[in-house]
């Protein structure tokens, strides 16, 4: 057994500072470890006490009959670190440490932190900072947490796993409302030694676990998350995340919570896309959609039947799945036909979609006869069933016919609870439907059910590194870069290097045609804003073209370039941006974007950790709004989409076969030619170290 | 007293088609008049009975002691029609009719509506399809909703017009269990006679009326909305409104359920956000705003601190605050020695927001101290408290010390409760103090409590009718078209009309440099997909040009051109897009948007319902994103905007002067010069009947 397995399901628990007064924060966790019925060995250690809730209680951890499986550490910083190092010495396998004053406080409070994990040596440590753990599967609460005062908590197939120990109380509270159960809650806390990924790794292994929730603040090992979503997608179990920081505010707060580290919230959402993983947008949407999945259904297409008997609330719901991406489709002509006979109405009334069946819904044979003609309908992938107020009075009935319909489908069937009714969405929950009180949470889990949950993902895909062989550290100037990309396989523009106003004359003969000029520097960022780019010039024009840049650069006291860029004009296509770079936390991040002021006016931009797939490249593109213009806008011929994607490779091989020396590249603009044509890298800069 | 106000605050009422059974929908109404007090008249109607409830029945309307104040007509539509023939010819003031089967069906059924409207003749009609109206103010229950079983329904000062009897309900039961009261709900279903709009004027009126929260499918009337909007604005009474329609399926969806009159769903926006209406944007902020407006207090500006025992829901609403734009700055110096002394903390640790009490925010001295200093911090406009699970135990105490520092201060104070909690979120919002269960639900309220709820509002701005005078009906060519612009005040560039290419050489010549050729065509609507856009040509080049134009409109078999209209070509500045239109529903619409693919593709645009004010003109340029691109984008220097808001208030006046003629109009691009420098009609559209 694994020490994180010990921890979940230990076979003896110390608990150190245990108070015999289960008011008290120290007396809750042997309180709620007896009451849920823990049936190994538990033991107090507090020296001022013989016995705690008729336990035998220990002076210190030297004098436990054993080694305990687990430990819970209630004592304030001063003394836990010695209970910490005394515990590792008893051979204990893992401890919680449940004090704040660590890491989240300030340098002394991160000092005292590291030396917490010195003390644990070879233990694994939950928190500091935590509220514990809960095993709700065997009933094992290694909590202080007062959510677990609440009467009943359902136990059920989703896994929890916060970076709040408030958070995971909230989730406790909530669901226990909804009728919704879960498998464990871990809090990780400071996570000074076990993480998140740590427990989320673990937890896809518990075989009672399905589904996992996150409360994400920031990841530490962002590469120990991405192993755990490849893990869950060959298991089948959807990770579900609700990760702060998508504004500054919340990116600070987080920081200071639990001293987590911030990479940008987009690279997040990407890595989220890309690995499969579920991203909440909404909070509720933490509990909804773990609680749609966990009943293991999942949605052919994106089609929903809305059967309401309520015309407003079908209403509500129909605008939330509209603005979700969801079709709401009218029945096709069987089932129209189907619904018009069972509920003697005009087929006209029935044919529309939410399908309205007033307070016909209340007469059992209708409600159930509706249910089943739309889930028999090879037009929808799933149906929800509107409750209003008038069936508040029946709760039994039309939960009960609700789960005889789904019983016979494989679709998933789901209820939107429209009045007060937390009853009725808990008799719903507890036998198998997902039930929302809001429109937009069911919304978002018909999104989520229908989502593709586990795209296809990449190995390594670097190239021959004797490809970077040679090259300086530091910036590398215009025809550098490109020569570099080139080398990976991305058309660049036709271009040579002049030293000075003669050869770029030459070199524009040579090229023919109208011209661009350019300065060549490794120094200047922005050769535009100095004048050092000319379009459309004729050979005869380069010399004195030349001569004004030079004169302009000297004016504006810029370091002298390396000479001239002489290049082909490319004319027509798209412009795009292509991009790499390096988020602090997550790492190596790939860019596509709309060119000119779009993608940094309009974000009109596509991210993806590295290394990606062909089908990232191709997801990427759809993600943009320029992808209306590469389709062909207003006439235009449709631009080379496979060019464009295998350049989209090629950079991202060059970035993968550079490791650790690539900084940051950027290709602007990449012109992408109408179909069979190809693309062309007309300006870019790498940065390498 | 006028029959809206007879029908809010009858003296009598009759029951047509009464039930002596209160579980039946028939019987419901009297059940629920008696139950709650009602002192006036009750009048069954039913040849079938002698008494019901008590009180002694009448076979017919003509049997009736007098003419009721209102009726209630609860047979099927059969039957209805009759009824209300019968009442209005008695005198009644006002119907509710409750049976739905009339316009929201087929054609048969909008049939029947209209009979239902005729047989009504001067007496006032509400519904069908209604549930009727609650008056919680008074005690009136004229309705049949299933929700007025709820055990308590307390008053308040919000009014509720919904058009939908289901949606009535569900937000009667959620303010129930939320602790929020309501004046009165009226549900306006059909409305055949009485509308949203009616109601909304009549609630404004209310002395027991605050706040108006409206749920909306669609205006039959928007200019009396604007009448009202207008007046909410002068009695300082903020009407809330969430709309359905976002979606095509929830437009559709509206409009099969009340046969609700559907205009797009952005110009219903651009009207909340000009006549000061506050638009919901989740299902849950219907409630939420109006309970936190109701206390009347408003932020001065939009910066909030978070006092917080749990560090994870201070996160999460810190992250949702930062997205809606709310400020989560840091406590000045004052105010964070003052936390820390009281708090004996790191002055670092309190130095932060959300701030962090932990476990000390459940010592009532020090929990009210911390909410006092950050209310009597100049450098915040309000302060959201977080409950966590450990105040559960302690409610009266955490309720009752938010309470009293209110009190203290002009300042709102709002709750959000992170557990599951529902008698806590009741205590506060009973004792006036805001509270929420999701943390989007309290940033959609901070967000609505800070803005400036009553933006300035146009009167009529018409200019001199006779500058329309003479204009054809149709299309205008570009030439008439700017023509046209340039005498209400828009600058056009400099151009000339040619009849042939000798002429617009001589054209060029006479504009000089280089010039925009183009054909001058009312039939041809894109005229550059045809060839017929030339920039840059010298007058030298002008002959080939034209011939070259001529040839290709003629291998396309396009419509001879009128001419070729030269112009001066315009070089750098913004482009920008200004157009009109009339929304199907709502009316007149000015747009502004940014230039180029962006408007269409990144949907880059600004609307706003005719007439505007000149604040109206400036807010548009505001909420475009190419706003950035006006400041001076990347060194490029900053745009014209006096000038651009001249020419958007000179486009609005035509539009105005124009009455009915003008049925579409477009100026693009109108190309924003350099501060000082003006702006420029360079091509344009009016299309007039």
């Amino acid at each position: 057994m694994s020490a994180i397995a010990a921890l979940l399901r230990p076979r003896s628990v110390a608990i150190i500072g245990a108070s015999a007064d289960p008011t008290k924060m120290t007396g809750r966790p042997i309180s709620y470890l007896q009451r849920h019925g823990f049936a190994g060995e538990i033991w107090p250690v507090n020296p001022r006490a013989e016995t705690i809730a008729g336990l035998p209680c220990f002076a210190d951890v030297a004098s436990l009959p054993g080694a305990p499986d687990a430990a819970i550490v209630l004592l304030a910083p001063e003394r836990a670190e010695a209970a910490v190092r005394d515990l590792a010495r008893r051979g204990c396998q893992a401890a919680i440490v449940l004090a704040s004053g660590y890491g989240e406080t300030n340098a002394e409070g991160a000092r005292r932190q590291e030396a917490l994990k010195q003390a644990a040596g070879t233990m694994r440590l939950l928190g500091p900072n935590t509220i514990g753990l809960v095993n709700l599967t065997d009933g094992i609460m290694l909590s202080a947490t007062g959510a677990l005062e609440v009467g009943e908590l359902p136990a059920g197939r989703i896994s929890v796993v916060s970076q709040s120990g408030g958070i995971l109380g909230s989730l406790l509270s909530r669901a226990a409302d909804r009728g919704i159960g879960f498998a464990k809650l871990v809090s990780t806390g400071n996570e000074a030694d076990l993480d998140s990924s740590d427990l989320i790794a673990e937890l896809l292994e518990d075989p009672a676990t399905d589904v996992i929730a996150v409360y994400m603040e920031g990841l530490r090992r962002p590469e120990a998350f991405r192993s755990a979503a490849r893990r869950a997608a060959e298991l089948g179990k959807p990770i579900v995340v609700y990760k702060v920081g998508r504004s500054e505010s919340g990116a600070r707060a987080a920081t200071s919570h639990t001293g987590a580290m911030a990479g940008a919230d987009r690279v997040y959402d990407a890595m989220f896309r890309q690995y499969g993983v579920i991203r909440a947008e909404g909070f509720t949407d933490l509990l909804d959609i773990p609680a749609a999945l966990v009943a293991g259904r999942r949605m052919a297409g994106r089609r929903v039947a809305i059967l309401t008997s309520t015309g407003g609330a079908g209403t509500l719901l129909a605008d939330n799945c509209g603005l979700a991406g969801i079709e709401v489709a009218p029945p096709d002509a069987v089932t129209a036909q189907r619904l018009a006979t069972l509920l003697d109405e005009d087929q006209a009334t029935v044919g529309r979609n939410p399908v309205d069946v007033t307070l016909a819904g209340l007469r059992p044979d209708l409600f159930r006869g509706a249910i089943t003609a739309l889930l028999d309908s090879p037009g929808y992938d799933a149906v929800v069933v509107v409750i209003g107020s008038s069936a508040l009075a029946v709760p039994d009935l039309v939960a009960g016919a609700i789960v005889e319909c789904q019983a016979q489908s494989e679709k998933p069937v789901l209820a939107y609870v429209s009045p007060h009714a937390p009853h009725l969405v808990r008799l719903l929950n507890r036998q198998g439907i997902a039930a929302f009180a809001t429109p937009e949470s069911c919304a978002s889990v018909v999104r989520a059910l229908q989502r593709r949950a586990f795209p296809p993902m990449p190995g390594a895909q670097a190239a021959d590194p004797s490809l970077l062989a040679g090259l300086p550290a530091g910036n590398l100037n215009e025809a550098e870069s490109k020569a570099l990309f080139a080398r990976f396989g991305v058309p660049v523009t036709r271009e040579h290097v002049a030293a000075d106003a003669t050869g770029a004359a030459a070199a524009a003969r040579a090229l023919g045609g109208e011209v661009v000029l350019k300065i060549l520097s490794r120094a200047i960022a922005h050769k535009s804003e100095l004048g050092g780019v000319r379009l459309g010039l004729t050979a005869d024009q380069v010399p004195a073209a030349c001569a004004e840049m030079l004169a302009r650069l000297r004016a504006a006291g810029a370091p002298e370039p390396e000479g001239f860029l002489v290049q082909e004009r490319v004319r027509g296509g798209v412009e795009m941006i292509l991009g790499f770079h390096r988020d602090p936390q997550l790492g190596p991040v790939l860019l596509l974007g709309a060119g000119g002021v779009a993608a940094e006016l309009f974000q009109d931009t596509a991210l993806r950790l590295l290394p990606i797939a062909r089908a990232d490249a191709e997801a990427m593109l759809e993600e943009l709004k320029a992808v209306r213009l590469l389709r062909g806008w207003r006439g235009a011929p449709a631009a080379d989409r496979t060019a464009l994607v295998d350049a989209i490779m090629a950079f991202a091989a060059l970035a993968a076969t550079s490791g650790d020396r690539l900084l940051e590249a950027e290709i602007n603009p990449l012109f992408v030619l109408p179909k069979g044509q190809g693309v062309r890298a007309a300006d870019g800069l790498a940065v390498l170290r």
